[in-house]
C-alpha cells in the first residue's frame, strides 16, 4: 500500500459532482444561502455549443424568479407553434397546419431554444454574483466512500472522494468565435488551476455528471431500461434550403421516415434525423458511431424533406446517439447522496425536455439540502426529494416513448391506407402539455405539501393548488407603481414566504382580519408565537427564514401602504420600510399585462382574499385563510426547527 | 525650450475626449464600423453613482435598436405617471393626483430611471463587444492644435492633441459594494496603464468632456448663458420617511418651496433640493459649496414634507449645483471637431433629460463622422449634426426655463389666491411632452432628410415623416415567428436601410409592383443601377452600406418567404437565405402586442405598401412609393460616395 504524501484532505459541506445543467441549479442554492459548497466537473472547459436547447415556460419562469430571465430571453429564439409536414401528392410535401398549445395563454414565457452553454453561463454568473462558489474543471474523480452510519450525526462526513486535478499545460480545445464573456471565463480558470491530488470530505454528495455517472456507479444504484434499436443523428447547422418552414419547429414526415426540425438562436437549425435501425445479430445491439457522420445524417435530411433542397456549409455541432430508456430506481442513498439529472434518467432527446427536467431536478434538491446543512430544516424533508422527482422522471420516459413511436413509424398520408398519425400525436401532446410545459408538478402530499386530502385547492382559493406552481400574474407595487410578474416577485433568495392575499381592506370587516393576522405576526398575541420569529434562521443569513409577501385587490389609490400591519411591511432601521413587500391586484392602464385579475386567476374572493406558503423552489406549500395561523404553523413546524426557547423573546414558546 | 524626447507620437482617426453618456455613446458608432479611434478620459475611473439618471422613452428605442436594452431594462426602475402634493388646510400636504403622459402608449418603453454609471458600463460593453476599443483613463489632455486650412485633405490629420497619462500608481477611489462587473474592469484598467506624455494626431475630434470642456475652450467657442440665482441639492439615499409617496416620481410643494422626488433602483431616491438663494453683493453670483452639506439639504427636505418624517442613514451620492442655463453658439469648428452633450449645453437636471439629450448628440455625430472617415459619405453631411442637434438643445433649455420658474416659485394654495402652479406645469408638460420623451426630433430638411416640402409624411404614408422616427410596431418574422419590436428589427448597425413596405402581394397587381422593385434591387434594370450596389463600401466592412427590409401585409400563411424577389431576401452561400429580412404585419393571437397594425400606425395602406430609408441613427431619410427608384436614388447619391465606374458590374452607371 503506498503513502501518498501529497494528498491534500478538505471539508466541504456539499460536494457536487457535475457542472451541467443539474449541478449548477443545485449549486445555485448553495450560493445564496451561502453554504460552503463545492463545484467539480471533469470537462477542461464548459459546453460551448451543441447539446440541450429546449427550454419551457415553467423553466422561463424560474429563471425569472431567479433574476436571470432577461439574459435567456435576449439571446433564445421562441418556438412556439409546432408545425407538421406530411406527404402529398406525387411526391411532394404539405403543410399540415400548426398547433398553438394552450398553455401558451397561462404564461408571459413561452417556449425558447438556446444552447446549452449559454444557459450554463448564465447560471455560473448567477452563482457567482452571490457567491465564491467556482466551477473546478479538469477535476478526476478516483473513488468514493460513503459511511452510512454516520448520517445522524450533523457534524459528521460520511462522503469521501479522492480527486485528480489534471495540470493546466494540458491542452484545451476552445472553439473559434468564442463570446467575450466565455474567454474572459477561460483565461480567468487557466490561470488558477493547478495539478494536484485531494480527498473531499463532504457531509452531501449530489451527483449531477450524466448519464454515466461516476457518482451513481459508486453508490452502486442501479439504471434500469434498455437502449432501442434506433440510431439518431443531430446536426446543428445554418441550412441552405429552399422549403419555406426550415427556420420553424415542426415535423416532416414522409414514406423513408420523420424528422424533427428545430430553429435556433444564430441561425442555427438543428435537425434530429433517424439514420438507421441497427441489426441486433452482428451489433450486439451497439451501434458503432464512426459508422455515421454529418454527411450520412444530411443524405437523410435529404431524403425527408425531397422535392425541398438541404445543404449546409457551417456545422456548429453534431452528435449520434441510441434512444434509450433508462431511470434509476432510486434518486438518492441514505439521506446524504443524491442524483439528479440524466444521471438518474435518461430518454430521447427530441422531446425538448431533457434539460427542463435536470435543472428542476437540481432546484429540488438544492434548497433541500442547504437548509438542512444550515440547522434550519429536519433531514427528513430530504426524503421528499425522491418521491417528488421521481414520478416527473417516469412521466418524462412515458411521454417520451410516444415520441419515439411517433418518430420511428414511417408515415403513409391517410389516402393510403396510413393512420394520420399527427393527429394522434397531437392529442398525445396535448394530454401531456401540462407536464412537459412544466405548468404541473404533481408533487404529493409530504411535509412539505399540505394537500389536506385534495388534489385542488380549497374552495376560497380553487387555484392554487398546493404542490403546484402559482399562476403568473403581474402586479402593481403598491408604493411605487413597479409592475412586475409574480415569478419576479416570489424571489428564488432562498426563504419560505407566507403570501398574504390580503383581500379588499377598504371593507371594515376585511381591515379587522388583516389586522388581527399582523397582530399575530408581529409577536402581539402572546399565547400564539408568530411564524416569522419562530424557526431558526441561516447562520450569517439576514433574518428569519419565513417572510411575507401581501397583495390585496384594491385600488392603488383607495388604500394606503401605511394601511397594512407594520408586520407585513417590516420597518428596518438603515433601510426603512419594506416597500417591495405590498403588492396591489389593479389593473395599470399603461401596462395592459396588469390587469387585476390575479385574485381571479387564482380563484380568491376578492374581499376576503386567503393565505399561502410558497416553499423556496416556488411551488406552493400550504393555503389556508386569514384566521389559519394555527394551522399554518403546524405546517411548518412539521420541518423547520425551532428556535430554542431561550431566545424567543418575551418567553413565549 | 525643452525638448522631450519621451513624447509618442500616434495617429487616429477619431479622438474622443470624454467617456461620459455622448461620448461613449459617439464610441459606440466607431465601434460598430470598425474605425480606428481612442476615447480618453481624465477622471481615473468611471462614474459608479450619481449623476444622471433619466432614462426617456426614445433613448430606451435606441437601446433596444443597438441590442442592449435588456440590460438597461432589468436594472431600472420605472416611474411613469409624476405626481403632484400640495399644502392642504392646516399645514398638511394632499395628494392632488398624477398625469399619465399621452406618450406612454406610443412605445413599449417608459420612463426608467438607472444610474449614468451602469448605463456608462452597458455602453462600454457593447463598444467591447464590437471592437478593440477601451476607454483610456487617468488622460490629461495638455494642448490641443487645429489647422483648418487641412480640412479639405481626407488623408490629412488636422488635429493634434497632447496627452498625459498618469501613472497607475496613484491611489485610485473606489466605492464600497462595487458590482462584480465594474470590479473586474477596474482590475483589467489598472494592470494596463503607465504613465507616458503622447501627442496623438486625429483626423477628427469629438470633445464630450462635460460643462467644463477642455475642448470646447481649446477651440475658443464661448459658452452663452448665465447662472440665476438658484442654488439646488441633491441627494441620493434610502429614505426613512412616512410619506406614502416617497417612492412615486413627483413633485411636492408647500410654502417654503418645491422639491422634486425620484425613485431609483436599489432602494434609492433622488431628492431634488432648493437650498438657497444667493446673496448676489455678497458672493458675485457664486455660492460657496462648502456651505452646503447633506444635513443642510435633509433639513430642507424635512421642512417641506412637514407633517411627514424624513431621515436617511445611507447616502449614496450628494451634491450641489447653480442653475445655469448655456449654450454653445455652435457646436462645431471647421468639419473636423465637434462637441457634444453638457459641453455645448447645460441646465437644471431636473428635468430628467440631460443624458438623453447628450446621449442622442453622440449617437447623431457618430455615424456620420464614421462615414466619412470610411470614405462613404460626403464630408458635408457633418453639417446637419449642427442643425439637428442645436434645435434640440435650445428647446432643452427653453423646457427647463419653465421647470426653473415652477421649482422656484412658492407654492400657495389656490384659495389662498395663489394660482395652481401644477396646472400650468402640466400644460407645459404636455406641450413639450414629444420633445421630452424624445418621441420628436425635429430634424429639419438637409442632404440627410428630404422632406419634399411638408413636414408630415407624404399622404400615402401620413405617418412617416422625414426627419422622425418609425413609430414602433411589434412585428412578425414571416419566416420563423420571431416576434419582435420594430425598433430591434431596425438595428443600429450601421447600415442605411430602405424599408420596404411591400403591402398585399396576395394583390397581383401589387406583387408585380414589388417584382418590379425587386428587379431594379436586383440591378436587372440596366438603365438604373441599383442602390445597392451603387456605393462605396466600408472598408472591411460586411457589404453595402444599404440593406434592405421588407414588412408585408399579408398573413403569414398565405404569402410565402420566396413568394418575395430574391434581391429582398439575398442568399448568402454560408449564411443561407436572408429570412430576417422579411417580416409580416400580421396579429399574432398568442403575442397580443403583435396587433397586425403596423401598416394603420405609419399611415400607410396595407395594399400598397410604401418605402422609405431609415438612416443609420433610426430617423426617417426619405419616404416614397415602391416605383420611386429615382427618387430615392437621387437622396442617396446627395451624400454617399459612388463606387468608381470600373468598379459598377455591366458597366451602368
Amino acid at each position: 500500500m503506498s503513502v501518498d504524501n501529497h494528498v491534500i484532505e478538505s471539508h466541504t459541506d456539499v460536494l457536487i459532482v457535475g457542472a451541467g445543467p443539474s449541478g449548477l441549479t443545485a449549486a445555485y442554492w448553495m450560493a445564496r444561502y451561502g453554504i460552503r459548497a463545492r463545484v467539480i466537473e471533469k470537462k477542461e472547459t464548459k459546453v460551448f455549443n451543441g447539446h440541450a436547447d429546449g427550454i419551457r415556460m415553467r423553466t422561463m419562469e424560474l429563471f425569472d424568479s431567479m433574476g436571470i430571465q432577461h439574459r435567456v430571453n435576449h439571446e433564445a429564439h421562441s418556438a412556439v407553434a409546432p408545425g407538421f409536414w406530411i406527404p402529398g401528392e406525387n411526391g411532394t410535401l404539405i403543410r399540415k397546419g400548426s398547433m398553438i398549445p394552450a398553455q401558451v395563454f397561462q404564461s408571459p414565457f413561452q417556449h425558447m431554444l438556446l444552447d446549452q452553454g449559454r444557459i450554463e453561463r448564465i447560471m455560473i454568473d448567477s452563482i457567482r454574483e452571490h457567491s465564491d462558489i467556482e466551477v473546478e474543471r479538469g477535476v478526476i474523480t478516483e473513488a468514493l466512500e460513503y459511511d452510512e452510519s454516520m448520517d445522524h450525526d450533523p457534524n459528521a462526513y460520511p462522503i469521501s472522494v479522492k480527486i485528480r486535478t489534471s495540470s493546466p499545460e494540458k491542452e484545451i480545445t476552445i472553439p473559434s468565435n468564442l463570446r467575450l464573456d466565455e474567454w474572459e471565463d477561460i483565461v480567468r480558470q487557466s490561470q488558477k488551476r493547478q495539478a494536484k491530488c485531494e480527498t473531499i470530505k463532504a457531509k452531501y454528495i449530489i451527483g449531477c455528471d450524466g448519464a454515466h455517472s461516476w457518482t451513481r456507479r459508486q453508490l452502486y444504484i442501479p439504471f434500469e431500461g434498455e437502449n432501442s434499436e434506433h440510431v439518431w443523428g443531430v446536426i446543428d447547422v445554418v441550412p441552405l434550403s429552399n422549403f419555406p418552414d426550415i427556420r420553424r419547429l415542426g415535423t416532416i414526415s414522409n414514406i423513408t421516415g420523420t424528422i424533427l426540425i428545430v430553429p435556433r438562436e444564430r441561425n442555427l437549425v438543428r435537425f434530429y434525423v433517424p439514420v438507421h435501425v441497427i441489426n441486433d445479430t452482428t451489433t450486439n445491439g451497439r451501434y458503432d458511431r464512426s459508422d455515421i457522420t454529418p454527411e450520412k445524417i444530411k443524405a437523410r435530411v435529404q431524403a425527408i424533406l425531397s422535392p425541398y433542397t438541404f445543404d449546409f456549409k457551417i456545422i456548429d455541432w453534431w452528435t449520434a446517439y441510441q434512444i434509450g430508456q433508462r431511470i434509476a430506481p432510486s434518486f438518492a442513498k441514505g439521506n446524504r447522496a443524491f442524483l439528479a439529472g440524466d444521471a438518474v434518467h435518461t430518454h430521447s432527446p427530441k422531446v425538448g425536455l431533457g434539460m427542463n427536467i435536470s435543472m428542476q431536478d437540481g432546484f429540488n434538491i438544492g434548497w433541500k439540502v442547504a437548509l438542512v446543512v444550515a440547522g434550519v430544516a429536519d433531514p427528513a424533508i430530504l426524503s421528499t426529494y425522491n418521491t417528488e422527482r421521481y414520478r416527473l422522471a417516469e412521466l418524462l420516459l412515458e411521454y417520451d416513448k410516444f415520441w419515439s413511436v411517433y418518430f420511428t413509424d414511417d408515415a403513409k398520408p391517410p389516402e393510403d391506407g396510413g393512420a394520420d398519425k399527427n393527429v394522434e400525436m397531437l392529442k398525445i401532446v396535448e394530454r401531456y402539455q401540462d407536464f412537459s410545459d412544466g405548468v404541473k408538478a404533481f408533487y404529493g402530499e409530504s411535509p412539505l405539501v399540505s394537500k389536506a386530502g385534495i388534489e385542488t385547492g380549497p374552495p376560497f382559493a380553487t387555484n392554487l393548488v398546493p404542490g403546484e406552481r402559482v399562476l403568473p400574474s403581474k402586479l402593481r407595487q403598491h408604493a411605487d407603481d413597479s409592475m412586475v410578474w409574480s415569478m419576479r416577485i416570489m424571489k428564488s433568495d432562498g426563504l419560505f414566504r407566507l403570501v398574504v392575499l390580503a383581500g379588499d381592506i377598504r371593507s371594515q370587516e376585511q381591515k379587522k382580519r388583516v389586522d388581527t393576522l399582523g397582530h399575530y405576526l408581529a409577536g402581539l398575541n402572546k399565547s400564539k408565537p408568530s411564524i416569522l420569529t419562530r424557526y431558526a434562521s441561516i447562520p450569517g443569513g439576514a433574518g428569519s427564514i419565513v417572510d411575507t409577501l401581501t397583495i390585496h385587490s384594491a385600488p392603488w389609490n383607495e388604500a394606503e401602504f401605511f394601511d397594512f400591519p407594520e408586520s407585513l411591511r417590516p420597518f428596518d432601521p438603515v433601510m426603512g420600510w419594506g416597500y417591495d413587500k405590498i403588492w396591489c391586484d389593479h389593473a395599470c392602464v399603461w401596462d395592459r399585462d396588469v390587469d387585476g385579475k390575479a385574485y381571479e386567476r387564482w380563484g380568491v374572493d376578492r374581499v376576503r382574499g386567503a393565505m399561502f406558503i410558497l416553499r423556496p423552489d416556488q411551488y406552493i406549500g400550504w393555503v389556508g385563510e386569514l384566521e389559519d395561523v394555527d394551522e399554518v404553523t403546524r405546517y411548518l413546524d412539521g420541518f423547520l426547527t425551532q428556535k430554542p426557547v431561550s431566545i424567543l423573546s418575551n418567553g413565549h414558546v
